[in-house]
């Protein structure tokens, strides 16, 4: 019998894990080329409208492998319903077995995505940032920021969105955990912060690079494909320190891809956020640097995740069903 | 909350099915171009030895997708444990929501292999089968013999199997369902049945073309890659039809793929099982006629078992948690 856990098991287990220390791990492993990733499964639907991708692989001499499947369906809100669903399986790398399913409609996939944003600000943000920046005001500019707090202490954020309605609940729901929330409808002004973070769906560059100030460090994580864009492509010429979760996956997608494809960077320049964190020296230098991380979401990201729930889902249930209190 | 199925549910379910139909209908599809197949995922594993593939895809207008996975880690046995392991999930084509995870450690895929034998024998064996040959002692050997009920009368079985001992264990499980068997050791012995089933993982040819006589179909269903064979490619050459599940599948993998490559059939010439479905006149025309079925699964299969058990194990659900007994 394999066992099937839902979105609150795996929320509360994943509120007992140090995520960001996961993806550290999970980008160190890629970097060193122990994460075999397979290219993503897709299906794309047209009416309605939607798309699945497959994501999977696993790192070598693990215990597990693991298959992600996330959803799309864009028209679902028009309904009342989550666009994004999904769920991650967890199986034996040594004997194929399924061990758990994990029903978390794309929770997880929030969770590494925010922590890898967090992973890297700690080796590439400036010391004593006073405000964070943030584009955007979903759940994910919600989360990149919650996440932060373990590495930074800055408690302040300026946010930018579209509507003072979304601006109006994401200072709310932020307020309520902790965070003193300034709300702007002007862009330009993110860039008196020293950290930024992206977090929209964009297709249009947000930032521009005449803005951008010495000593900052963007996260630019909104850009997953070879169409979404984030950053005027210039930002990143302009940049002391350029680093990708992917060198693989940022020739075809993300904010270096742009940069690429226009040939204001060099991919020999990229650095690799895996490398970064192995070796903390290729971090930030100098407080006055220009740092940039591109994000566009690693499939070693879920791998990890999902094997550091799926753990302590299994000691949890291990300890309920027939554990000792000392056990 | 997704619902989650286990074997023993879904065995029960799948018997109320008429799984024969299911593949007719599926072949159909698919051969009319509406079914949507992506390539297969596939993670490669050393140490053991493993593999684990991911099939999926979706039928046009349907309102279902499917995702499989299928794995095989053959020193398994060695620790007393089955080799092959898998499960199937159904998601909402509408929204992508997942509907349904069933765990059936493969055995749906046993459901719809053995379903396929059966609709190729309705549509290519000769009248009158008087035994039946099976090349093999194993799941599929048994499971192709019992799904054969269904399109004809013959009861009685001539197996073939490497060692006396899986042979006595296949008579046993057989007389039991109530066929009348004969073992034996003689492979050529088999060429005296009419309707003779292939159902081994030999990477050498088993029948040679010698032996076959006018009169007989022969549904090989073992090979599914590049490197298995049942048949001696000279059979290919003497039958009358060639008919395949997949055109596209069987120019890489299977028995069509070794006769093509020694240019002893032209691709031209092979029919497709669903063509044949849907326009019987092109089945067998006479009963002296040779046919070769080869079979080496197709995704659309697999879309169509895992939807027709989900519709019969959902209304059951329904039924029991708030069902009246005439609604």
């Amino acid at each position: 019998v394999v066992p099937v856990f839902f979105e609150n098991q795996i929320r509360l287990a994943a509120e007992t894990l140090d995520a960001v220390s996961e993806m550290e791990e999970a980008f160190s492993v890629y970097s060193r080329g122990r994460a075999v990733v397979p290219p993503v499964g897709e299906m794309i639907f047209d009416n309605p409208p939607g798309d699945v991708h497959i994501k999977y692989g696993y790192i070598r001499d693990d215990d597990i492998f693991v298959i992600k499947i996330a959803s799309g369906f864009y028209e679902n809100s028009a309904r009342g319903l989550p666009s994004g669903s999904g769920m991650m399986l967890v199986f034996d790398q040594k004997t194929g077995f399924p061990l758990a399913v994990l029903l978390d409609n794309g929770f997880l996939t929030d969770v590494r995505t925010a922590a890898a944003g967090a992973a890297a600000a700690r080796f590439l943000a400036p010391a004593g940032v006073q405000c964070i920046g943030v584009a955007g005001a979903g759940t994910q500019a919600r989360m990149q920021v919650e996440y932060l707090k373990q590495v930074i202490d800055c408690r302040r954020v300026r946010v930018w969105g579209l509507n003072e309605e979304e601006l109006r609940s994401y200072r709310s729901d932020m307020e309520e955990k902790g965070f003193e929330v300034e709300t702007t409808r002007n862009l330009e002004s993110l860039a008196e912060c020293r950290l930024i973070v992206t977090a929209t769906p964009s297709k249009e560059p947000l930032l521009q690079a005449g803005w951008i100030q010495p000593g900052t460090h963007i996260t630019a994580m909104g850009s997953d494909t070879a169409e979404k864009q984030e950053l005027d492509p210039h930002i990143l010429l302009k940049a002391d320190r350029v680093v990708a979760d992917s060198l693989d996956q940022c020739q075809s997608r993300g904010e270096v891809f742009q940069a690429l494809r226009q040939g204001l960077v060099d991919l020999n320049d990229v650095l690799e956020l895996g490398a970064v964190i192995q070796n903390p020296g290729l971090g930030r230098q100098d407080p006055n640097e220009i740092t940039v991380a591109d994000l566009t979401g690693v499939a070693v990201q879920d791998i990890q995740i999902a094997g550091a729930v799926w753990r302590r889902l299994e000691t949890k249930s291990r300890s309920m069903t027939g554990g000792s209190q000392g056990g």
